[in-house]
């Protein structure tokens, strides 16, 4: 079974879901710069959530690339993740309208911990179908960063009814940690 | 004729209805857990219409899978399909927006219905085109799921008016029947 | 110049624009029949206007399974008609929420006359571009179909204010004109 | 690492924004040709930032033409360019609503401003994994029209202070200069 329209797919909700999250920021009536200030932490909850699904897309291109064949639980899976990240316009929108307050940040959090939960899933499903010798399972290699995010996520969910700005640092942490190259992968893949 | 793009627009289509579905759960004003609430039962169709796009998505690869050619009534018979799929958006809106009320989740099942016969005839075209003794007449079969799951949906219309969850039930029911791995068509495939 | 990434940039921009037009069918916020009754001139306008991009993928679909190579020509013309696609639902959203009354019925005529023309005009620059003796421009022929509608299109528009229900028919005639398999070019492209 | 989800993916995301730009454009309530009226600019801000995507998309195309391998950063620097390409349907909209006033016009030039930065950093991002003298470096050239627009956008912003017209007649100047064939690039490519 050929992995081409598995990676279509997927490109294409992750595209749609980076795009979509744009339609949350409203247009203002007013054509002035008072207009636009309320839509600031829209801008700043879209960028961090653009950011984020960037990095799934990265990561997800990059796990493909060496994956041989798919089976009907890799393709669920899969689906699994996409619907965590399609959830994901639906938190930025609501954390940014509410200037980022703990309710909407921990919720945030909590899709953000489910999708990760999901892409560790997908990984430990498709070295279960190349077997733990593949250079898939080499690639993905101990999965250092996707252990330990989930963690951070853990955190942040419930530090956000005590100060909500500490879990977006939290967040914040997480995404730079994804966004620092890992030479490591890129050799190991070459 | 290449089946190529037949399978791009197909997933094009599909990932944009499984995504735009999610902007039917409008971002509450408030932002605390009670404003969530109303929310629940949009949510809970948001992930039922996710689960049988996403089985629709299968079937459709796994039936593409073994095409050789195309022509315009299988053109024709696949964009039928996308026609019914493109409504599920509208119906999951509003059998969640109206807490699964008896019409709504009547509308939602014709949908459903009208779904699986569209899919049911793009199968036959496609044997028509092949032949009966194709790779792809013996990868559909006997086809025993896709001749039961429209008779659970012209159950569950009129039962919907006895009692909506009930019908629901029934949509689960088919749901899970199609989740179930089916071996046969897995080797068959091989 | 390979065309793979414009039948992919097609093939998404159709399958957007005939999956956001469903975005104008609002869900109603009351779940009984009679709340469906409004939409019904929405939907019956959905419909055809899937029905038209639906022709447009087709023809599109075939054209380019005979295009050997592209240009910068080639890619405007092309982006030229995905821009008149592109308004369609804005005016299928017009026409359906206003009935069917006479100055959306010309406008929606309008966009499909021009869609017409972009399309000859895409047609003309890929003969251009392969020669009269290509097999493209043995595959296009007469283009009787082609040139046939605008002329539809131009008497439906000024109609509309006489009898909007008669350019609608005419509409209508255009769709299933197209609709109707020409064995002819079928057997040319193989 | 291949280039073919990279293109897919930038296909996908610049499909959607230049679709969904079009929902801008509100369907008016009445049905006359008065209530066309306040959606005419708006409908020229989608005509001007439609042809900027796609005067991004071609490049993009080209661009990637003489590109035979991919790295993180590349994959960044890409995502870098679709951030601020997503932003355009936000500005388009609000530039057009506003019927052109000063600052929604000088918004429009920044956001893009920064997508011209992105669009020469992912071509210095590409050449330097390329090398100065492989065919991506030869193709891409001077890039006399790459450094001219950024100049025409710092001096539009502030001058849609003086009269947004201005400003604005600048923007479509260096649409034209990009519309105007290039034979030399077409050359260098064949």
């Amino acid at each position: 079974m050929v992995k081409g329209r598995l990676e279509a797919f997927s490109d294409g909700v992750i595209a749609i879901v980076i795009t979509i999250m744009v339609l949350e920021m409203k247009v203002p009536d007013e054509a002035n710069l008072a207009a636009l200030r309320p839509i600031i932490p829209v801008f700043l909850s879209y960028v961090l959530s653009f950011i984020f699904l960037g990095i799934y897309w990265n990561n997800h291109h990059h796990l493909l690339q060496a994956v041989r064949h798919v089976n009907g639980r890799i393709l669920w899976a899969n689906l699994h993740l996409l619907f965590w990240l399609s959830l994901i316009p639906f938190v930025t929108g609501w954390m940014g309208e509410n200037n980022f307050s703990a309710m909407p940040v921990a919720l945030y959090g909590t899709v953000l911990l489910f999708a990760a939960i999901a892409y560790f899933i997908l990984t430990r499903v498709l070295i279960d179908h190349h077997g733990k010798d593949s250079i898939l399972a080499t690639a993905i290699g101990r999965d250092f960063k996707g252990k330990i995010s989930p963690v951070f996520y853990a955190v942040a969910i419930p530090l956000s009814f005590v100060n909500s700005w500490l879990s977006c640092v939290l967040y914040i942490l997480v995404a730079i940690m994804w966004l620092i190259p890992d030479p490591r992968i890129e050799r190991n893949i070459t």
